[in-house]
């Protein structure tokens, strides 16, 4: 195989096309939704709202700006923890990214806001398409290092397509409920990320082993997109929430179990060591676990004891996968997981997705009051032979679906992906900035000398 | 004495036991306050609420956010200034705030929150949590590099009994005014750790001298933290006061007082130097004092002038002591403060408790107005025979109060920190990570070549 | 010449008489505006307000932050891309910001705020001056490197007082639209900076060309700084917009231009090089160039795709900008710009403006309502005679005006900042950290080893 890793025509060519017919699509497609228009000024005189504090931009907009730091620099850092591949990790993210939020708005828009000549889009839909590519970032960090970002162009073209068909199923028809998306972000994500790693198995990566481990300053920089993940997770699990009571228990909920979760990685970290050492591979990841594990429920009524018990097991579980489960994916089934997806967001996602369908089967009208539970489950809008226990039932069924769209999405975009005219890198060349990027060369010296003597001296 | 540092039972048991019990008393004691339950539905209602914005979620929400960050990158990132101790900095903050948030979540509750059954929380518990675990944060800075994680744990669970213990006194017995806890947080967690720090006076610290310089880039991850601190101090001093203008004039006059003192910690920094270079040390946090001397008074009437007179000198006592006080510190009293946090909280601390003294007596109803005053000091919750001059007097007296129960708290703790088994590291390696971590190899060559030979040239 | 860069005794005179005169011109002139003063609590009354929540900082509290973050972080970690000099670029940084926004406070709140008597503050105030001050650091950019911190005070009063001028000009002489500032913040600052930067002329900057480079590190201390800027943009240009529809669409607006905005710039930058690589420097500045060209026209009726349009321009020409228009300035015009302030702000910034220009002039009853478009332009406060062509010619006089004043005052304050003894530093000492701060010694072994030999083996 001839490895052409020179992008000069294929990747200007995939993001310069790629953004005129987002330009066209926007142009024929996308509008204000009626509170970001100026006719709102009409409309609120209309509605009799009293305030214009009633525009949805008062009740989401701090969250969606904390939604928008973690996909831009939470999941950016965190991968830059690898020595060598800290300009693609944090770049690339932001490539993909900004390619997928802009398609996102438009698949989520015509499958969601829609009202049959124009996608209305307001503050909610910037917060679902940052979701979107949030699936995206997590599978991106499956198959990190290993591949172009022509590849990763066309990964995120397939990938939000797929999710957007896969939240319409569960959110429109099966109606579950899935606020910070356990099942349609995490599960998805991961699982989708790691078939794609499936088919792009490559026997020879041991040739690049040497730069999958990171350097002092490179777990530093990382550890940026850790914090930034876990203090705003909060605001993701709760974003796209109901106003009001729903929202602000998902706040609540999530920030007990991402507590919780810190506990037992630091205890399962050292705990596995020969030396009870911390690695920070557990600290970077399997802290977050309990933002995931929450995604479903976290408006639910599970009680603060009940997230800490999700965040608890969250973190054991993860930390486990990092030490037993990843090397057995590679050794035995070919799965080379770069950053870990599976331990961090495919795992928790099924345990949120389960807890989300237990949870919502024992809901009541104790827990929740009568008006509660209409409001919490939107029970009005929904069909009238509404159950707790059915809605557990198609809680569970919106876990499979996600499954099963990853899987065989992942498959697909898999073998188109190995496609060998993508410019990927060979075996020995993975997670090597240098490749696809222009290196600075280092100083000649790194010492940086107080009393430097090329600098002359100050006059007395 | 035998120093054994392997914590592979010691710290999973602690984390594990402590997270095991937090469960079973958040199962017993916690359930959410009105605006986070199901019930809000209904209570709307009732109380003849207008709309949902009315829930307590959207006063304090972006305020809430801005602490947490405050707390886990702020304090995180500005103790990794240690040349070989930025894993321990980062991670070891993190895990000493994310059990403290959860045992101040009870501990608080029970004294502030309490039902007569349950504990009720919502976003105000949350933001006081973060605030508790910032005055652990603090006291952190004091014996950062020479503690084991095991010891932080235990720290950590007294300091915030203590906290909140001496929190109820001030608030509730006395009744003062601390919004942004410059006696509460700052003064006592300060005083607490340098009390700490004393008891556990190492004697040949200087063996490990040379780690406890920075380098270049350690400099640079710190700023991170100095500059969010810096940025989001309106947050915290406003985060808990009274809705609508205490908020508003919180958040300017931390910002005016923030802004002077980057400006006399710059001279003040330049004219100790004999070549009026600028010192990284002062720069990253006697340019934050300006915050923690406005915590007292940030919601009261200082004025925007008064608030930059306070910024002013805090910039300059707290240079002067960096310069002067710490040296003097660790060598004739024995306090070996690693970070400074005497000239950062402890006698920043101190001026904003006498500075809300001082402000508190000379209230009156020209600058506050009669509902104004009212509102401002809570009177019509209080006793009849409110003055202004009796409230400057409770004030003071709660500063002695904190400095009281930080000095004889932090005694006990030394006491109990001081015993041999604890996973203490010997004098010769403290500030060192790779005690407690497991550290990653340095690539042979540092070099990252931009025509690495290592790759394969791309086909033309 | 003698070059003198002791600066042990001009700095901190500079700071703290700067610092004394600004308390003393704020105890004179600077109150609170009635939303935070305590005597709100009545006028809530009088004003029938139903809530708290009318309070303007509910209003615009979440944005301000997001400004404040841009300005501090954002501008200052950008800046440290350069391998020597990254205290100076944070710092510094740190410090024209820290005593920019309290002239700023003071500049336009006599130019705008003054009510005979006071200048009267509330969080509006405060977002102005952060801007003010954004258009200090677009400033700083082009002489980043090459100044003193002295002088960088002496250029912050100088352009704080003319910006305010210039922006009294715009916004209320000719009622410009200008929200997220392209003519007042971009267009303004870029010039005025490059114009200050071609007086002060460096023929010997080629000897200090080694430390203009960057490094592996300082390029992702660096990402910090563009995607802070980059995630926070939709909060800059919709922070002070009109509550409601226009704060809401300013944010959908700019979001979409900087997504764009990334494909082109990374399209550029690979299509550039003749290996295909990309270049760090266009994606940590081109790739805002988006937020840059949309501040004018933010909260009009662009579109989405127009916003689209906008980004994809903006992010192509920028990048030309510093591939091609950079080397020309300097070599041509002796203009030696460090950062390309000149392709990220002096461009884009008049791309903005001919994009509002024309905007306002294609305004319309159908596009905006006949309320939203009263309400858009201000119109009941305006004159009669308004007509969107009109809107449209202040619009481009009003770029001009920005363009001319940025020129002019560049040249005055040039020749002011050439005086000789200001501290700067010779042409081969430019770019370097150890001129003006004490820099840390690198450790004698930079490898961390796992198995560190000076490491007391633990007991078994």
């Amino acid at each position: 195989m001839i490895w052409n890793t020179n992008l000069r025509w294929r990747l200007p060519v995939a993001c310069l096309l790629l953004e005129v017919a987002l330009i066209a699509l926007f142009g024929v497609f996308v509008r204000y939704d009626m509170d970001a228009d100026p006719h709102w000024v009409q409309e609120k005189v209309i509605k009799n709202l009293s305030t214009d504090l009633e525009n949805e931009f008062y009740y989401r907009y701090p969250s969606f700006q904390d939604v928008h730091v973690m996909i831009f620099v939470g999941f950016g850092f965190l991968m830059t923890f690898l020595q060598r591949y800290g300009y693609s990790s944090v770049g690339f993210n932001f490539l993909l990214a900004a390619f997928g939020i802009q398609w996102a708005l438009l698949m989520q828009g015509w499958l969601q806001s829609f009202d049959g000549r124009y996608i209305l889009v307001d503050l909610e839909n910037l917060i679902n398409a940052d979701f979107c590519v949030g699936s995206v970032c997590v599978a991106f960090g499956a198959v990190l290092g290993k591949v172009s970002p022509v590849q990763l162009l066309i990964m995120t073209l397939f990938q939000v397509t797929l999710f957007s068909i896969n939240e319409y199923i569960l959110l429109n028809l099966l109606e579950v409920k899935d606020s910070g998306g356990s099942m349609t972000i995490h599960a998805f994500g991961a699982y989708f990320g790691l078939t794609v790693a499936w088919i792009l198995y490559r026997p020879n990566l041991h040739l690049s082993k040497e730069r999958q481990s990171s350097t002092y300053h490179s777990d530093l920089f990382a550890m940026i997109g850790t914090l930034f993940l876990w203090m705003y997770w909060p605001s993701f699990n709760s974003a796209i929430s109901n106003h009001g009571d729903a929202q602000h228990r998902a706040a609540i909920n999530t920030y007990c179990s991402l507590a919780a979760c810190v506990l037992t990685s630091v205890a399962l970290s050292s705990a596995l060591h020969r030396k009870g050492k911390l690695d920070m591979v557990h600290i970077q990841n399997a802290t977050l676990a309990g933002g995931v594990g929450l995604g479903t429920v976290a408006e639910l009524m599970v009680l603060p004891f009940g997230s800490l018990i999700i965040g608890f097991v969250c973190g054991i579980v993860s930390t486990l996968g990092f030490v037993y489960l990843t090397p057995f994916l590679e050794s035995r089934l070919h799965i080379q997981d770069t950053c870990g997806v599976h331990n961090l967001h495919g795992i928790p996602g099924i345990i949120g997705g389960i807890a989300g369908a237990v949870t919502a089967s024992i809901a009541n009208i104790d827990l929740y009051g009568e008006e509660g539970l209409a409001y919490a489950f939107g029970i009005e809008r929904s069909k009238l032979n509404w159950s707790p226990n059915m809605q557990g039932r198609f809680q569970a069924a919106g876990l499979f679906v996600s499954l099963a769209m990853a899987l065989v999405g992942g498959v697909i975009v898999g073998v188109i992906l190995r496609l060998p005219f993508w410019g990927q890198a060979p075996d020995e060349n993975c997670f090597e900035d240098a490749v696809y990027w222009e290196i600075p060369k280092e100083p000649k010296s790194t010492a940086l000398r107080s009393e430097d003597s090329s600098i002359k001296p100050p006059e007395p």
